[in-house]
């Protein structure tokens, strides 16, 4: 006898056309089954789970009552988009969810035509889907396009620009405010009195809409005209205007907020306001981690929770050996604070993921969670520098392309005290392309006026964080991977080092082997068995990108011919192009390899695989190394 | 006898000290004499000009009521802070504004300590304010904060992001919203009766604090935890909630609108409010080239007017020559469009300053200014081609910074037919270190999927637009300089240029040069000149940087023992480590000489002088391929 499945339902859902034939009253059902699977499958196979779950109904109701892929979903940033992977035909192969080869972390065009845009980066729906929108509206489709952005990715000033665009153009965009636990809504209960439910300002609306096509009637202004003075005014207006609400000073209508785990209000609310036209702007309550109470109750911990019981709900966690590089960051930083009252840390919505909650805890007035804003943090840092304080800005290092202007202009233009420490640097694993850190060391190192660095181990960290905060140093990056270290007793005396010296590791006369920040001390035992195997190998940890140690590279210029470098970073432009620009400028004329992430995007997978797939694994560099074996090559 | 002077009352004023001498029913006077002033100065040499003119009692009210330098004042941009700078004793030597050592284009801190922060890139002044005025407080210091910022910059997601953190953190913070012209308010009259002229909004700021209190009271939320929960919820709450305004979300108190150009109703409005607690938001009505009746007329021209007659007000406009790179981009996208109803122009508030205005009065649906927003300009232009449409983004090089991530993340990532031109790339000259664009083929380089290319010409300028929008060429960055080209007859037809290669433009034997860009045309005379001095110059114009011509460096790299390089970028991660990289890591040894923009930041002055300072002018290349006259060097 057959045994009865466990999603009777889901399992006859190969795509949303599938699930179109459902009736309206057996969707809450489906709900029930797909969370069932969610919670089931990233049990075995960890993922971003709160997210997800609280976005099942809104999921459903979305491809119940839009053509979808006809009509386009953007979803912001992606860790809610399980849900919509599973229902979009990925179901069978959702077990390989962030795998090597498998199902992407995050929507991605190339893997399927449901997925509309790219995500993975905060923010970027609105503006995305303004474009879809637009584009259709040129090429004469009928095509609804809809966002879906959380409350806290409209912390991003470039969910703002594009909010103050909406009415720029011709557009049907629909944005979905997906308001989750973060709000204090439900805390302090009488708020939600305030917020009313329907779209009030009609009369605003009309009055503003009026004026404009007057003016265009009465040939004042003509029509592109009016528009670009409609949309220059759009944000200030909402800013100063009362008595009317930000979305519709923004011209979208706004509706709301509704109830986000009632499937069928939403469908009913979609369906009506799906037809109208213009931009609109739904807004949904909606619950983190909902139908899993461990979630519910702590939505950062069950953000990733890695993997769990699904019976007993207790995550299973590794515990023991080295600890992570962010936790020496943050136990360090604390140190550091103790000891000067200038110092003061920055975070761009990732307290725990860097670890500066630390600092939180001991010195909350010298703490500043500023949320998703990386522009802002790194000017907001700049700010309290130049009053006096002395800050340590943390961001991701894939998150500081978004403030790559900023560092440019309102830092190393000032030269400022200032440290900037860059976590996830490097190859980050199962998150992918969006997330990898591979560029910083390349787009760091033209900027004039800053130091770049980046740690062998722990206690090198902890000395490049005290050295950085030594008088005069200026601006200081400190730049670090995702994961541990190598150093169990990482607690060494807080000591300098000095600026722009790297360290010679070992000695050897065939290879030079250059090597910056972790990944070097993870070839120790390649080094030792290269000269085994016969290549006697001297291994120099460079430490500082910029200033660059040019005594050692000039001691490698003089006596090596051949040289091999190795970075955590893109082959183009970091430290494989320093030692490049060096010997050829220098008249070296060494043989010289470079290792490092390659020239094209690099995959989701777990790091040991993506690091050997990029030849930066212990092996791949082995056999770099021995091919100098004979010299005469 | 001594002749009578122009500015009685300026010329006393050699500090703010000076000015909070005088009695408040001078400053009218005051006023006068100062926009006099600016008139008189901006006529014999040339700046930024309405919009100071627009700023004149502001800045007077400001230092009169505030003790600058002890209080800080953020300029936002800095277009508007002539009038400041006079005042704080530079006005002997404001005849050298945007000289070459003279006074800067911009508020620079190293230039004066009224100068509080930095000035250029748009939208800063909000995050850097707030970082000044939190120092400030951590230090125990009583200081008062204003940040200058005007409706423009409100478009940019920074200023947003600034404003979303107000409330985060102890500040008394003003922010004065400068709001001038652009402004629909005066066209439509009756709009300025819905503007409120005070705060209203006691009662909901009140239960909103209460209730934040109350928690803390209870113990529910620690104060840590309850700033936080208010500042996630600022913008969100802002923009839902009706019946307040935005500023007052962000719990800014808000004051205004006020006349902007009544000097003692600004001093009044400026005492009442100097000593509240907390964020404060003044809004004030301007006129951009007040006092100047053609500048009032149309601001966009006298944005920056060059020359002019202070007698007649007529502009001295150089008119004949060549064209400049962005004439001919605006008439060659016009060109293109009309074979190609796919393509699209996007410009962030550059319409003008790119020439994309042209496209704008041909095809007005399918040219989008989206303000002063680099980020929603490169990923709405992302949206627009996933959708199906070919853009053509065109951002200042400089300003590109603002853009970085989203060309990695939203462009380059998903592989799109998009079209970035960077105008104003390389030294700019005048406007100085926060404007040249510099650094756009160093952090371009690294980005895997992307062509970038540089036009020898005004003719290779149109050809590559016209490769670029051929099937399948992906991502194409097209980067120029300020000015003008070399071709007066630039019109030659559209052709396709192949992806990837240079050209030979000379052949030689002693020297190969290597050029990218319109620096390469200018040094054709430096290499007739070498060849007749007796260095037999290879000259190859590169014409793309990425992908490199490999057979053209394999060329040098067999034939040549002494290869310059030259550029209109940094000398680090551009065309020069290319080609270094190429040498080295393909076995040739040539002695390789990097030319470009030194790893420092350039200062103003005019174009040619920061050539020369750069090494990068036809002496300086001439000087440095003589030396390799003697090849047994």
């Amino acid at each position: 006898m057959e045994e009865k499945s466990k999603y009777p339902l889901l399992e006859k859902i190969d795509s949303p056309a599938d699930l179109r034939q459902l009736k309206e009253k057996e969707l809450p059902q489906l709900c029930k089954e797909l969370r069932g699977f969610i919670i089931d499958s990233l049990a075995n196979n960890p993922g971003h789970f709160a997210s997800s779950l609280g976005s099942v109904e809104l999921t459903v109701a979305l491809h119940y009552v839009y053509s979808t892929p006809d009509d386009d979903i953007v979803w912001d940033v992606g860790h809610q988009a399980y849900g919509h992977k599973i229902l979009t035909g990925r179901r069978d192969r959702f077990h390989t969810n962030r795998k090597l080869g498998g199902i992407k972390p995050f929507p991605a065009p190339e893997e399927s035509e449901y997925d509309s845009f790219i995500a993975g980066h905060a923010s970027n729906s609105i503006s995305a889907a303004l474009g879809l929108s637009v584009a259709a509206k040129l090429a004469g489709k009928e095509k609804h396009v809809v966002a879906v952005i959380g409350d806290g990715s409209m912390s991003g000033g470039l969910a703002y620009e594009g909010l103050n665009n909406l009415s720029n153009t011709k557009n049907n965009l629909l944005i979905i405010l997906n308001d989750n636990n973060m709000s204090i809504d439900k805390s302090v209960g009488g708020m939600n009195q305030v917020l009313v439910s329907m779209h009030s300002s009609k009369v605003y609306n009309k009055i503003r809409y009026g004026i404009a096509k007057g003016l265009k009637k009465v040939g004042i202004l003509n029509e592109r005209r009016a528009n670009a003075v409609i949309r220059f005014n759009n944000g200030l207006k909402a800013m100063i205007f009362r008595h009317h609400n930000f979305f519709e000073g923004m011209s979208a209508r706004y509706f709301g907020p509704i109830n986000g785990h009632d499937v069928l209000e939403l469908v009913r609310m979609l369906r009506s306001i799906k037809d109208m036209k213009g931009p609109r702007m739904l807004h949904v309550h909606t619950k983190k981690g909902k139908g899993w109470e461990p979630a519910e109750k702590n939505a950062t911990v069950w953000h990733q929770p890695g993997l769990f019981d699904v019976e007993t709900g207790e995550r299973i966690v590794a515990e023991g050996g080295s600890p992570r590089f962010q936790d020496v960051f943050g136990e360090t930083l604390v140190e550091l604070a103790k000891e000067n009252e200038r110092i003061v840390g920055i975070t761009p919505a990732m307290p725990t993921g860097c670890s500066m909650n630390k600092l939180g805890e001991a010195y909350p007035d010298r703490f500043f969670d500023v949320g998703i804003a990386e522009g802002h943090a790194v000017t907001f840092s700049a700010g309290l520098a130049k009053g006096g304080s002395l800050p340590f800005c943390n961001i991701y290092s894939s998150f500081m392309q978004r403030g790559y202007d900023n560092l440019i202009h309102d830092v190393a233009l000032q030269r400022l005290d200032f440290v900037l420490c860059l976590d996830r640097a490097g190859i980050v694993g199962e998150d992918g392309p969006t997330h990898h850190g591979a560029f910083d060391l390349a787009y760091l190192r033209p900027i004039p006026n800053i130091t770049i660095s980046s740690p062998y181990d722990e206690h090198e960290l902890r000395r490049l964080m005290f050295t950085a905060v030594q008088p005069g140093n200026g601006v200081f990056v400190i730049r670090y991977p995702r994961g541990k270290g190598s150093i169990i007793d990482w607690r060494c005396p807080l000591e300098t080092v000095e600026v722009g010296t790297g360290r010679r590791m070992k000695q050897g006369k065939d290879v030079a082997f250059l090597t910056i920040g972790p990944i070097g001390k993870k070839m120790e035992q390649v080094i030792a068995e290269a000269d085994k195997q016969g290549v006697s190998v001297a291994h120099y940890d460079m430490r500082f990108l910029k200033p660059i140690d040019e005594k050692i590279l000039r001691e490698v210029g003089e006596n090596f011919k051949y040289v091999v470098t190795l970075e955590d970073g893109t082959v183009k432009g970091g430290l494989g192009s320093a030692v490049l620009e060096f010997m050829a400028e220098n008249g070296y004329a060494p043989h010289v390899e470079v290792m490092g992430i390659p020239d094209e995007f690099v995959e989701h997978g777990t790091p040991e695989e993506l690091y050997r797939i990029c030849r930066m694994d212990a092996e791949s560099v082995l056999q770099t190394i021995l091919k100098y074996k004979d010299t005469s090559l």
